[in-house]
């Protein structure tokens, strides 16, 4: 795709965007449902076109996970088409009165939400993120431009072609859903598109991440990256701590809310570190200790810094020990990714003070860092996980996908 | 100064912004009337240091405006504290709880108002945005790098002095307000320091900000560029149309919600025009016209593209007739730069669809662009307009300068 390509698709998701901004909810919704019925009733193109992709993967020596998480199936079409309408059943952001008040001047002031307009998803990996980005973009009423691994090329290209098919008999533009094809400099094409594309949400590695942030002249909604940890306090209850370090890690050690890394103060070093290597060891957890840990626990592997500032999303854990919920502060200041940071502790005292001093996203006082997460938090949707201070931050759901408007009503009023 | 020298600036604000997001609002107030109290007690030595810079850009032959601008009096020290003491007296947005609610799982979840951190402000003329920009950072608890003019470098120097002294004897960080000097290099250093500055917020001109948001690295809020309509709709009262054109244009041309542009529906157009341009003829204003104007008033400077889009800032509009209300939707959309559009009418459903249509910080029904403002809108305080849809859209006051973090309270919880 040439640059006049990517702007081409950029000015005809902006035309479909203003008749979004104009469509009323029920007619999004019934969109949402045309769209799960179409993929349903593709399912057979779409698992064609996703087994070319699959054997492709293959013949090229791909490894197993990228399969696994390109590869569908005819249940994972009728959970993409299920998620369609639940976002046709949760609220819709758009119009919501965030704030209003009369002035003194007598003008009424309503602040609104309104769709972003054109929003860009840059993502890998699994199709089903299609779907999934293309709903929750129709009901915020945004236009989007779809940036998915060229590996999963053809079964996007079926599953966008359901929806756009949909959208048409739908009423509404198939414009409001497009893919980027072409190679890797579509995707620089597309972070020059500023005053066409309104925000880009790059999801995936911290490398693609990177590279957005830094090159991008579109505004950007960071995603994603977790080097996330657990502190276990002096006064931890140490039953709980075990259970909290061990389903951090271990429950879904590939996604970005699992822990990377373990904190514990010197006071239950000794009491609590032989326990929670031995039950991490347990689940096939690898501990890498600094010395303070090696001497609870002289088997397990030596820490370096890397390891501290890894996000592993493997079986493998950092760990360290800490003289107080200061310099467990302060490791986090270093390291932290400023995604998730959990605290576990029966003192209020410390419980209070490591919330407040922790600037992460998410600070979490006894439970799971595995909370972090558009579901548990009851949004309903989620496009992703923002690790950035504007706009977003945290679990980012139908709301999060709006810009806000002022409309100023008054009867004539001027200024003196 | 060197880009060590701009690092070293900004780490010394991130620690003290760690400070200052533990700093409770009665410490925060107290330092804020401290602040006032040393702008008045060392009011000879700003205003020896402003004489310096007002002397060196007379010598330079800078412009009579740049001049004004750059010129503190005595009473503008006072009003500077005045302001100071203000923002002390507005509500605390940080610890604010945006939302909250206990999820399924029975975990406690609290949106809560944070500083973001580090916030970098660059800045033109005036000195008095030194102490009001200080002033509503130490508010919402971030620290800050104060980039202002060269021309303005001797006040600034003497204000951020008398500041930094305050923030000392109120036993708060000096660090947490800073002054950015050397040349326009330490902009691009500002710039370039993501990680360190967590938000940079030009104020400017056009050129500033197009820099700005097209070369830095760090987050941007873009503020400040305003070409804003007044739509003069077919069914409008062209009593309070005129008041509306005229207030808008005229009453401050030189800020961003004045109004460079005015369409005027044909249906109208020989019955107004001809009033509206007298009556800005009036007030001295020049129209610059299309066809369509010039057919009811064949006196008006003809009108080019170039006029369509330009932020006059001066006693010129430019002006044009027509067809409809989708035509003048379609008109912004092609010229205005999304701060704030206004609509004359006694229609219902043309403010209904106007309001809809347009895309912008503000849309204004019946009323003078001017009302974009954050006094205007009862915000106390404002630190700019933004014309950008992530974060903030509008006038910013104390709440558009924090993030969010999610506290997530359990007691034991774990996920499944």
């Amino acid at each position: 795709m040439t640059e006049s390509t990517v702007q081409a698709l950029a000015q005809r998701a902006r035309q479909a965007s203003y008749v979004l901004a104009l469509t009323k909810r029920s007619d999004k919704d019934a969109a949402l449902h045309a769209m799960a019925d179409s993929l349903q009733s593709r399912a057979t193109q779409i698992l064609d076109a996703n087994e070319a992709d699959v054997k492709a993967q293959e013949d090229a020596g791909a490894p197993p996970a990228l399969i696994d998480r390109l590869r569908l199936t005819a249940d994972r079409v009728d959970s993409m088409a299920g998620g369609l309408r639940d976002l046709a059943a949760l609220p819709d952001p758009v119009g919501e009165v965030v704030r209003g008040h009369t002035a003194p001047s007598g003008v009424e002031l309503r602040q609104v939400r309104v769709p972003f307009g054109v929003v860009g998803i840059i993502y890998e990996g699994r199709p089903n993120v299609t779907a999934d980005a293309a709903g929750i973009c129709l009901k915020s009423g945004n236009a989007v431009l779809l940036r998915g691994s060229s590996s999963a090329i053809e079964s996007n290209t079926a599953i966008v072609d359901a929806i756009r098919s949909a959208l048409d008999e739908a009423g509404l533009p198939a414009d409001a859903v497009q893919l980027v094809g072409g190679g890797r400099e579509a995707v620089g094409e597309l972070m020059r598109a500023r005053g066409l594309v309104d925000v880009l949400i790059p999801r995936g590695g911290a490398d693609l991440i990177k590279r957005v942030v830094t090159e991008s002249t579109v505004p950007v909604i960071e995603t994603g990256v977790g080097n996330c940890h657990v502190y276990v306090d002096a006064d931890a209850d140490l039953d709980v701590a075990e259970r909290i370090v061990v389903n951090s890690k271990v429950q879904r050690p590939s996604v970005c809310n699992a822990a990377e890394s373990l904190l514990v103060h010197e006071a239950v070093a000794a009491d609590f570190l032989p326990r929670v290597v031995k039950a991490l060891s347990a689940e096939g957890v690898t501990v890498h200790g600094d010395e303070g840990v090696r001497r609870a626990c002289p088997d397990v592997v030596p820490a370096t810094d890397d390891d501290f500032a890894a996000e592993y999303l493997s079986l493998d854990i950092s760990a360290k020990t800490v003289g107080s919920l200061d310099e467990a502060v302060e490791h986090i200041r270093t390291f932290g990714s400023g995604h998730t940071e959990a605290i576990v502790t029966r003192s209020q005292e410390s419980a209070r003070r490591f919330t407040a001093a922790v600037d992460a996203a998410a600070v979490v006082v006894n439970a799971s860092t595995r909370f972090t997460d558009g579901a548990e938090f009851g949004f309903g949707a989620e496009i992703g996980i923002s690790t950035q201070k504007l706009h977003a931050r945290g679990p980012m759901g139908l709301p999060e996908m709006t810009s806000t408007k002022y409309v100023v009503t008054g009867d004539g009023q001027v200024r003196s």
